[in-house]
């Protein structure tokens, strides 16, 4: 069975990441920016003008389908490889994939994985 | 359970939707621009030089996971607060999800949210 | 019911691929850039002053919602007008969808496709 990984991590993260997850073998994945906040709602930046609530902030949205076999180990090497313990680490969120095709041999499934 | 909200808007009503969100408690968020069209192909636009079909609009695409206790509330705010009543007001999606995971803390599922 | 294609393609393969689209009837989508590498790990530039591995390559990501009853003829119009028999052709990942709802009318399901 197919899943799709949405990691959703620091822009400093990134290579760590990567780096953990080709340790394990996964190599196919995609990224791009989003911006958006946790719990939190942002931070505050407290300056001699005033307070300013910045509450869009860029992270890295990481996704990866991959085999349900690899699920685990996937995100603990994302778990680990993220990690700061400060707020604003990120979530990883996990979604079901019907199929998966490869445009250029038309293989599907986890073959085309 | 969890949910993945995907809402396709107006750039211009970002800032509502947003409020409209924190209003019923929803703070976890993130978003990015996407191109697109709906059924009318884009619009056209008529000048000396003849007709122009511009067919990919930019909109803003905001993604929530969230309980499916606040799903219907948040799917509410949205169409409320995203609403002109005219073309290209955008479209919601709503996705099932598996499972969510805090980095920071490694808290998963709705504990996670 | 309703399914999402996410197709990661070639830039410029993007027109084909819309065209081959509107062909068939399909005419809702959205596209942003994403950037990442599949198998190979992205590519190798052999210079005099070493190799270089460029890892992140930009695709475009094509996102469609659509009733199950056109999925198969949209993947058959991706595969054929997306394809140069290179590595780096794409993938399509084909995911479940639980609803849809049009922002302007309310509309929900098939009906707001
Ligand atoms: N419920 C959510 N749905 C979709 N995206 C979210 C959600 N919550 C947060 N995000 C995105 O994930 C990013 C990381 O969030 P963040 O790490 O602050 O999560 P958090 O739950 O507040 O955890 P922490 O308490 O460790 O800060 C946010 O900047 C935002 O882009
Ligand atoms: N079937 C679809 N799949 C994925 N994205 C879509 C789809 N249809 C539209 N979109 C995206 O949603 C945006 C908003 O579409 P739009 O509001 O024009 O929808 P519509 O169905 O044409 O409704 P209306 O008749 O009110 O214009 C588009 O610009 C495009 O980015
Ligand atoms: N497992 C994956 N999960 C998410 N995105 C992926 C995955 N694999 C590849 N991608 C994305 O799809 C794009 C296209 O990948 P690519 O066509 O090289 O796939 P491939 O499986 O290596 O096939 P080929 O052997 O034909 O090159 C990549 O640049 C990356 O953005
Ligand atoms: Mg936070
Ligand atoms: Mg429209
Ligand atoms: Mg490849």
């Amino acid at each position: 069975m197919l899943k799709k990984i949405e990691a959703i991590i620091r822009e400093d993260k990134v290579n760590d990441v990567k780096d953990a997850l080709y340790e394990i073998g996964i190599m196919g994945l995609n990224m791009f920016e989003v911006r958006g906040h946790g719990r939190q709602g942002g931070i505050k930046l407290v300056g001699r003008a005033g307070t300013y609530q910045i509450n869009m902030l860029p992270k890295i949205q990481i996704n990866i389908v991959l085999s349900d076999h690899n699920l685990e180990a996937a995100i603990e090497a994302i778990l680990d490889s993220a990690h700061t313990g400060e707020p604003g680490d990120g979530l990883i969120f996990v979604y079901p994939v019907d199929e998966a095709i490869r445009v250029r041999t038309r293989e599907r499934g986890q073959d085309a994985m």
